[in-house]
């Protein structure tokens, strides 16, 4: 279907804003995404919005009319608005030009398939949205499997991670569980579990990985628990040369990533 | 001078909050951090703040009082204030319970000693304070000399570059030019200019690298210009394995840093 909304007091207009909050998220099982770059990538992954919303008058990009008929196929709504009506959407005075709404694509532990990909990133209580959507783009980078999110996570729905993701909350798969759950389903099968670590001697290169390695990183300001630590089968830390004790935790995972990777592609 | 401050309307409050701004910043030469671990880095590195404000009735850390007798003795004010304030001045409600305003800290070229640190990070038109502080961050870790700000960069002074950073803005040398000075000062003396790109299929991994070695990070967006790629020594990829074709910019300098950091101890 397609129609024009041009009033702000619209209640879909309220509706969809309100995902930008985590409970609305929750209660509808619905999450934004914003820009072309970002759903075409959906697109590609075949996620297509259920809304998608669009501003009036723009010359069309071919990939948006592309993803306007592929709304359409698939019985969802295309919505022509104003930028305002759009910049009220994202709660940004320059908005994109395209706003979609996603049904949610978080998926179970038993679903995903660790043979399926030779690197899994594990994440520990990550709390800034930022790092959680740049830890996706990462891991789509290296040829991850997906995200692992144990303990209370920040949202990986949330609009700050979709969009650090640069859409790679559309090409990897997110699982949100406990730890006790992450370690008996690691366990019931094959897997390297690697932990980074302020509390070993192994340095990151001196470490021999093997697939499915499952790269885990601790919150940002705690680390891991020991308790975490010590049901990880490899220890390992990156050299430091400065004051500092400890890089971001995305840029930890990336390091981690890229030395494991390029490990396998050595054969 | 030591001495409290109670009045929300107190015109030194009023003059400090005004430095969360740019333009307040520039024209006083002076920005903020904020928090004891970051305010500890700065002092380890030698810079004591102008001003340090601190909430009553806190059960002082024997860094606050050692931070708070270091400005004393450099002729410095500590202001006992009010959690309420603080967090006035920090913009949080839930603000840290030291904030310190610090003097200008930002280099001209002429000043860095190249060889003093086998790696230099140099950032061209960065947009994200976040990406920035990171960048000081990692650069502190893999032991760079500094941080060179190419083109208009956001302000490595604003307050969520320095929080991003957790006190690397004391450790780095920043630097903030034009293109042109920065390519005439490099080519000056020695110096191997390395740029990402995706316009090569040099692996960044079969290059070699040589002190002191200048890692270029491209505009997040934009990447780097092309006649600033036409510049570099050596112009290497990072292996993508997904559906992106690049990394946030922050990441891609830390596995670049990394690769290079670990040629070079391996002699």
């Amino acid at each position: 279907m397609r129609r024009a909304i041009t009033g702000f007091s619209n209640p879909l207009i309220k509706q969809v804003r309100a995902l930008r909050e985590k409970k609305f998220r929750k209660r509808e099982g619905r999450f934004l995404a914003e820009g072309l770059r970002i759903m075409a990538e959906a697109r590609e992954a075949g996620h297509i919005p259920e809304l998608l919303f669009l501003a009036v008058g723009q010359e069309p990009h071919p990939l948006t009319t592309a993803l306007e008929q592929d709304v359409i196929k698939s019985d969802g709504e295309v919505i022509e608005t104003s930028s305002e009506i759009l910049a009220k959407l994202s709660g940004k005075s320059n908005p994109q030009t395209l706003v979609g709404v996603y049904s949610d694509i978080s998926l179970g532990l038993e679903s995903l398939k660790r043979d399926a990909a030779p690197i899994w990133l594990v994440a520990q209580a990550m709390r800034d949205p930022g790092n959680l959507g740049t830890m996706l783009r990462t891991g789509d980078a290296v040829g991850a499997g997906g995200l692992i999110l144990v303990d209370d996570s920040t949202d990986p729905f949330s609009v700050e991670a979709v969009r650090a993701s640069m859409g790679a909350v559309f090409t990897q798969s997110i699982v949100q569980c406990r730890w006790e759950e992450f370690s008996a389903w690691l366990r019931s099968g094959e897997g390297q579990l690697v932990g980074t670590s302020l509390q070993t001697e192994t340095d990151y290169q001196a470490a021999a990985y093997h697939a499915p390695c499952f790269i885990l990183t601790g919150n940002e300001a705690q680390g891991l628990p020991e308790s975490y630590e010590s049901e990880c089968d490899l220890l390992v830390k990156m050299p430091m040369y400065g004051k500092a004790d400890s890089l971001n935790a995305a840029i930890a995972t990336a390091v981690m990533a890229y030395e494991v990777r390029n490990q396998m592609r050595r054969g």
